[in-house]
């Protein structure tokens, strides 16, 4: 009562700050005009963190989440007829960019910087605004993901390439007839799909009862139905190589049998290994005291 | 100088203010946090006002707008490589919805409805979700646009469906391997296109003196090279009906014949009139005092 008393207060005051800081920026040419905008909703996802999250949607077709909306914002009237559309966009922030804090409170000494690498360029640099980079001036991402079902204050997804607490600015429906364009180009570089798939992925002889424990813990969260489909989900993600460039350009001496990976779905950490010819050997599954431990990984 | 300076002040002022707010919402729940968005740059727009502005992208391909960026946000580097793309996206603000003030500094007070009248079913109502209507909770649009060419501080494109001064939060590739669906269904009412397009569009005899007039007034800051070539543009905007409802939707017994539309472009004030069997004579141009007179027209 008292917290919720006093969260409201704090609303209050946010509010009564950010009318005057707009009134503020009223008078002021359009360009340094400020548009504060309020999440409808947060994503509940398989993919605990980035790493392991798809670099693009409808790649792996189990990763699941959850859309869950903010009431007061989201009456289950404004849903109503999303259901007969196959998938819709999602606008969301960014909201793991490290330096997003800095970016609002003190735009000047953020270092945004107009050149970000690309991992399918193997780390060569393009203008922010020629890639789909999360550390871009607005910090706003975008991405397609298949309606599975509508709930009272809640949308079902799949294909999703988002990762879990995802805050999301907007949905809308997707219309092939604006947002399809046949034959639209582009440079060479992303032509190729990067996705860089393994030979294979097997499971260790002690995997079967390690997921057996684990998922008696998630069991009632879950956005599955049961262990096996969990694992199907886990070799879907690790179908493709999903470490980072600088985890894939290692020193050459390092053979990659000797590194441990890890992957976390669903609030688990899945460790593997992968060897020289792109075969992935998952090896267990437990769960973490504490997810930053193997957020980094 | 002393204009400059103040406003200076005010952006300084309203930085802290701002700062104080987020700081406020810092210890809230993630639904009631709010992101601060700072457009990136604006559109400058052949469409003047929202009448006659195209319903969706592509449509037009004559119709052009040059988005201007902000220095500050937007050094020329962060365009790198845009230009080897045929398409890219545009996240904007719907900056002249009327509740919009009142949406960001009342929200509790601003009446956003959960369902909006849909053009295509006649009037009838969809949850705002499962359209794309300007009148959502973040009142964020999404539109794609062919990219023209890229200069130091904008860039030229054409087939928008922007009106003049939109502010532009956002630009981004369009990548066809993640963001062309194949086989995206969606309900029928969206299927077949919607867009009413009209028997004929004819000139009457003393237009092209008129627009000849006209152009001298426009022809410097235009985005247009000839009278011609706007005269060409006025022909495939009017080749849509793209009138209201409640302009199509008028009583009975008033014959179309008797009525004069107005539609804004470049800033001059094209009148014409449209028969029983949809054919649009286009009766004359004129430079109006003042674009509100006919912004609603």
């Amino acid at each position: 009562m008292e917290k919720s008393a006093s969260e409201r207060k704090g609303r209050v005051k946010a509010q009564q700050a950010l009318r005057e800081a707009l009134a503020q920026t009223e008078s002021q040419d359009l360009h340094s005009k400020i548009y504060p905008m309020r999440p409808i909703g947060t994503i509940q996802s398989c993919f605990s963190t980035r790493n392991g999250t798809p670099r693009q949607p409808l790649l792996v077709s189990l990763a699941r989440a959850c859309l869950i909306f903010d009431p007061a914002l989201v009456p289950p009237a404004s849903l109503e007829g999303l259901e007969e559309y196959s998938h819709c966009w999602i606008l969301y922030v960014f909201h793991l960019n490290t330096d997003i804090e800095k970016l609002w409170r003190k735009p000047s000494q953020s270092k945004l910087k107009a050149k970000v690498r690309v991992p399918r360029l193997n780390g060569e640099r393009k203008g922010v605004f020629a890639t789909r980079s999360p550390h871009r001036p607005c910090p706003i991402g975008l991405t397609v993901a298949k309606v599975e079902e509508i709930q009272k204050d809640k949308v079902l997804l799949s294909g999703v390439d988002l990762v879990d607490g995802t805050p999301v600015l907007d949905i809308k429906p997707y219309l092939p007839y604006s947002d399809s364009i046949q034959g639209a180009s582009v440079p060479n570089w992303v032509k190729e799909d990067c996705q860089l798939a393994v030979t294979s992925v097997s499971f260790s002889d002690t995997f079967s009862s390690s997921i057996a424990t684990c998922w008696k813990l998630i069991e009632k969260k879950s956005l599955y139905g049961s262990a096996d489909e969990l694992k199907s989900l886990i070799t879907q993600v690790l179908s493709w190589d999903i470490r980072s460039l600088s985890q894939r350009n290692k020193p050459q001496d390092t053979s990659d049998a000797e590194i441990v990976y890890h992957l976390v779905l669903e609030g688990l950490d899945v460790s593997y290994m992968i060897d020289n010819e792109s075969n992935i050997l998952v090896q267990d599954v437990s769960r973490p005291q504490n997810l930053q431990d193997v957020a980094g990984s």
